[in-house]
């Protein structure tokens, strides 16, 4: 029985694969006008896949295990109880319905990035509503009697999660860090210096060198350009990220490769035991973030690791020759209200979450439409960052998400930033951090992420790593305290 | 029930799509690490295809159709007769053996590439067997009554095409070619001016304007770089071609780059009626080598294209400023045996594809195995170009086809030459070519092919379509009178 579970996992799996494979491709490669037919190919395959999970005889089989359950391996078992979880959300909902929103995603992607390259968020608004609306049709099937469907989607994407314990969170940055960054602006900046051209050939080789310094493993993994950066795994051997280069801000590359090193980091740390199953990949969103946001922001933003690379740095990038390593640091944690959430600093970085967050909150009340989006965004802008874009495409068209369906996904990130200060800590009690960055021991680090948090892939919740690793579950005070402390510190604050 | 076949091949040709997506992706992307997964993940969904194409239900679809041919379309007819024969062709082959051996080139691709960069055939020959032992095999399934199993695998890639014929064609090139050939070594060559240092973000600049000016359509198309540069086509509005850039041989990459767009184009100009059918693509490999050899070699390597795009040339090669057209032009037909197939000129082309002819020959015959290949394709190089490899890496280990299981698919280069040359001639007739290229005008040449051959797929057999164009079939006559009046011209040989 067990056998023929593993056989039909075994083609969801390559069906799975098969699917990254194609959303890779159409992210980095494939030809605008190709694009639909790429679509409906993916539709087709979502299908497949679809079928074989909601078939009889797979439903049997997991019914035949799941009345059996204390019998199984800890691997198989939560297999099984996630598989039925997943085909409990997944049979309310009708398989055409479900083909074409599976098609409308991939429609949606190329419309948004037409919309974003000519500044014109019309063209958009309409698929975009759609996502909307089959997102909440979706959510409504799934839990016909949730009051708040915005809570269900929110789970998608991290379990236990709700608007009541987001809108605490939220709250919290509104109260602490929209003040501290008042002043911060008050106080005024640096002139800058790190924008200066390097060309793009360069600024790969040194991405590069900063890719295998951190670990990522070139021989399981690939990085490319794209639009908009990612990561994406195939499985733990294939794991593949995109950053994009900009000739005269060499630095926006170099965090956002920091960044999804993170991730794919991550995956290509998942345990060898659990090879061939579904838990062989990241767990929540917001774990996976804490991830990134923990190699960016936490290590790539300090200044004990540049003191170990600094000197490679230097070699790419001669400018840094004149600048002094303080100088440095200050420059690459400068805090200045901005319209990129990818190119936002570690403090504002939560701000535009908030945005995002309040805006989804929304749209699924139904007090806002897609098409009010952009007044709505810019209001937001102004009141929480003190800056509106001139233009959408720098405004609520420069994210991909929405488009590829990616609704209560934004909170996540959130939610990785205030993880990734709570594990800090606890690797704190386990190494002299700093002493362990300044000597370039990339792998300490590494492996003790792997060790507490990567190998595990999906066979424990978020709630349950974080609690063994720190002893108590999401609690966003370490996240402000630490931000409050860097920052009041680098700006001469007494806060 | 015409209804049912065209829904079933719409499902056969999503299949096909995400196979031809994870081809280029395994090709151009995946990593080392990554490839046992993907291959088998290729091999699930050709078997998927398989099934698809073997069921009782599609099979008695088919049976119906066929009883009635006269009662459909053109197109449904030629559909239906194309199908019925690669099913009975697959019918005899066992579906585990099918599944088996499409995994087997895909692990064995990657093994080639190892043995390739590593410069070591021991660890790639056994795979190598195997892979024709299998082919062997498929092939006496397919037609135990055939005496010559080989010219069943060369009907694979050409239709009606026999070892009898064949022998024929590269009995004259012996005759006539090796003896120029001799002739041309001993006059000498001029000094090389054309291998200079060109960055290769400068030569892919300049491949990116020679494939917008020859007309391939970059929103239906990409290029992308690989080890073997190659074309593929998810359809007509998704072409890939590859090419290879070398530092200091920048015109290696820009013949490969204008052989490969010779494919693209070709499966670009596929007429839209065929759109949805297995008949939107190119023809038999003789005749998509004719269209890439015929970019290459005639149009590429005449005096008249250049000067179309001279001055273009010489601002991304501002060495050409110091060269005259008339040395430009015998520099690149510069005649000289070399080791390397997709570097050689056209002249000694036809002689490189004759050694894999006639290893892939006794092969069949069992004369001798795998194992022997080295030495075998050393003898023969001597004995027909003059020269041998050092390394197996620029001898046998060169080409990626044998482990793609193209085998039979190499005569397809020679006749494909042939071929170009008598839709030449025919061209010809209807413009004056020298001037059309001198004045820049290349979507009359794209036009014209898309009339006569691009846009009819596979709609016409190959010996339809060049009987039509030239009032009879295959002569290889044509091909060596050109190569003999403008190589003897170019050395001036009184022959």
């Amino acid at each position: 029985m067990l056998e023929q579970f593993r056989s039909k996992i075994t083609e969801k799996k390559k069906i799975d694969g098969a699917l990254s494979i194609l959303q890779w491709d159409l992210e980095t490669c494939t030809p605008k006008k190709g694009q639909e037919f790429l679509s409906e190919i993916v539709g087709y395959l979502t299908m497949k896949g679809y079928e074989i999970s909601t078939s009889k005889e797979f439903v049997e089989l997991l019914d035949k295990l799941k009345s059996n359950l204390n019998s199984l391996s800890p691997i198989d078992k939560k297999e099984v109880e996630i598989i039925s979880e997943e085909i409990e959300k997944m049979k309310h909902i009708p398989s055409n319905e479900y083909q074409y929103f599976s098609e409308l995603v991939v429609k949606a992607q190329g419309i948004w990035e037409q919309a974003k390259l000519s500044n014109n968020y019309k063209i958009y608004e309409d698929k975009l509503q759609e996502i909307f609306d089959y997102t909440l049709k979706f959510a409504k099937y799934n839990r016909k009697n949730e009051a708040n469907l915005y809570d269900v989607v929110l789970n998608e994407y991290e379990k236990g999660m709700t608007t009541e314990k987001l809108d605490i969170f939220f709250e919290s940055l509104k109260e602490e860090i929209v003040p501290l960054l008042q002043k911060i602006v008050a106080k005024g900046n640096p002139k800058r210096k790190l924008n200066f051209y390097n060309s793009i050939e360069n600024q790969k080789k040194f991405n590069r060198k900063i890719g295998e310094y951190l670990g990522f493993d070139f021989d399981r993994g690939v990085v490319r350009e794209s639009e908009h950066p990612f990561t994406l795994n195939v499985d733990k051997n294939d794991v593949r990220l995109t950053t994009k280069y900009v000739e005269n801000t060499p630095f926006s590359a170099i965090f956002s490769t920091i960044h999804e090193t993170g991730h794919g980091i991550y995956e290509q740390q998942i345990g060898d035991e659990l090879k061939g199953t579904i838990l062989a990949c990241g767990g929540s969103m917001g774990i996976h973030e804490s991830q990134s946001r923990f190699y960016e922001n936490i290590i790539g933003r300090s200044k004990a690791f540049w003191k170990g690379i600094y000197s490679e740095a230097q070699n790419y990038n001669p400018i840094l020759k004149e600048i002094t390593i303080d100088d440095f640091y200050k420059e690459i944690n400068i805090v200045e209200p901005s319209l990129i959430r990818t190119e936002a600093d570690e403090l504002t970085y939560s701000l535009h979450i908030m945005v995002r967050y309040e805006i989804e909150k929304e749209l699924f009340s139904g007090n806002i439409k897609a098409k009010d989006l952009p007044k709505i965004w810019n209001e937001k802008m102004i009141k929480y960052l003190g800056i509106a874009p001139k233009y959408d495409s720098q405004g609520v068209l420069q994210d991909v998400h929405w488009a590829g369906g990616l609704i209560g996904y934004f909170p996540s990130y959130a939610l990785g930033s205030a993880y990734s200060v709570q594990i800090y800590n606890a690797m704190k009690k386990d190494m002299d951090i700093d002493k362990v960055l300044e000597n370039g021991e990339m792998d300490k680090i590494k492996n003790w992420l792997g060790d507490k948090i990567h190998k595990y892939g999906r066979l424990k919740e978020t709630e349950e790593i974080i609690r063994e690793i720190t002893g108590e579950g999401l609690n966003p005070k370490y996240y402000i305290d630490y931000l409050k402390k860097k920052y009041s510190a680098i700006y001469n604050l007494d806060i």
